[in-house]
């Protein structure tokens, strides 16, 4: 299980609120585990979106790849509560960039669930993970400060 | 609301199965409305395989554009039912098809869900909706009888 | 099929916005038709919570059951899309309530999709449909004027 | 990322096979990241269900509890590919219980995804973390072996 070794509270990140409702949950009555990915998503696109993250990727005929989600489910999400999902770039590798993701109850300490999800850098014509260099290492580090 | 004028019971069609599992459910315990439209289409997929049709109809530049969905919902399915999806052309128009399919329990008369699902028959050059004629409107003659 | 015969444009209604992301589509690059039924259902959520609603219904111990939707798909809708979906009660009968539901590129008159949603009242005791009437009568006129 | 030390390929597992449909790919064109976890969860509950599992654990008062999900994304699964899903108890701890599932395409060594993922016994009464003994225990070991 991973353990997460959060940046400091001090770092830039993106913050996505999403409510829960009913077509959310399942047969526990709590938000079902897949969805949980999707309400990561939403709040990774809205985080590219404030940059020209995926622009930029695509000028460069490149694609993210996801390899990895690793993720814990801390507490079960009920019906009606508002969760604040946190995204920031945590780590930038040679060929691979991970993105930490936290959702708490909005304005509590109390911590729902927490990701991290890695990427490869591809490629698009020889389907090859490549190093993250130049314009795009830039950018993702302006995303993890 | 769609009143089912369904075809005599003798009509060829396709039959599927679908178990309800905990992650189909939401708050009402109940197969979430949006699902079934999931397995409706896993069942259209599945009877679409058994003939050409698809092919056929990329073949000849054509795509299906869905148009119209009407569902009833007749009794809620719950966890670990096992439904029964038959699918079928129900009508062939000028320049649309309605395919009916029909939910029920397994091996009971509980009718579950039915719903008419509508598509034109798109010219994918000119994106206009095209006469269903020839090679097409024979295979769905076939899938209809 | 259904022809919306919509309620004059000056009427109240509820107003929510949900952009379009790579998740919500399916192999035809559009948004997958179940996943509209997902962003009704949110709209609708969202619209009875303005109204106590929910809390109404089941303080008189009744459920709201979802009998029929009947959907037309305009327009595809792609990937970045600002859909607008504006809902509101359409038609109050003697023991069902019909939700129209409309969805417009936001800031433009493009109709992506439309809907009538339908719903029984049930005692929960009973489990028996019953007649709409009293305080959640006088609630669900107020949410259609 | 997990490096999956996989179990002797020799091991009893539970088998399932799921055919990708339009609607379970995204803008990439590839399975979405997070329907995988609607494919794990529909095999795990199928391997539940041959065993007397869940109610055994229903029967002692007692609850699964997701508590992470560690997902390495191998290979892009894209439409018409049938997957063979592999369900194993890979370990079971004191408090907490590991299941296993790799996802190939049906009849080949190529991996498309694989997973732990980790549960924890909840006491119902108590809403605690339990020790796994007995009869569950007992259980849990013969779907491992």
């Amino acid at each position: 299980m991973y353990n997460g070794a959060f940046l400091p509270s001090g770092s830039p990140m993106h913050t996505n609120h999403i409510k829960v409702r009913g077509y959310h949950l399942d047969v526990y009555q709590h938000v079902n585990n897949a969805r949980y990915l999707e309400f990561l998503e939403e709040s990774r696109w809205a985080f590219f979106e404030d940059y020209p993250l995926v622009e930029k990727i695509h000028g460069h005929n490149l694609a993210f790849v996801l390899v990895n989600i690793n993720i814990n489910y801390r507490r079960p999400a009920f019906i009606q509560e508002l969760l604040e999902i946190r995204t920031r770039v945590a780590k930038i590798g040679t060929k691979s960039c991970t993105i930490e993701q936290t959702m708490y109850l909005k304005d509590t300490d109390t911590l729902v669930a927490d990701a991290l999800v890695t990427f490869c850098v591809l490629d698009q014509a020889t389907h090859q993970a490549v190093v993250i260099e130049g314009e795009v290492r830039e950018l993702l580090e302006q995303m993890s400060l």
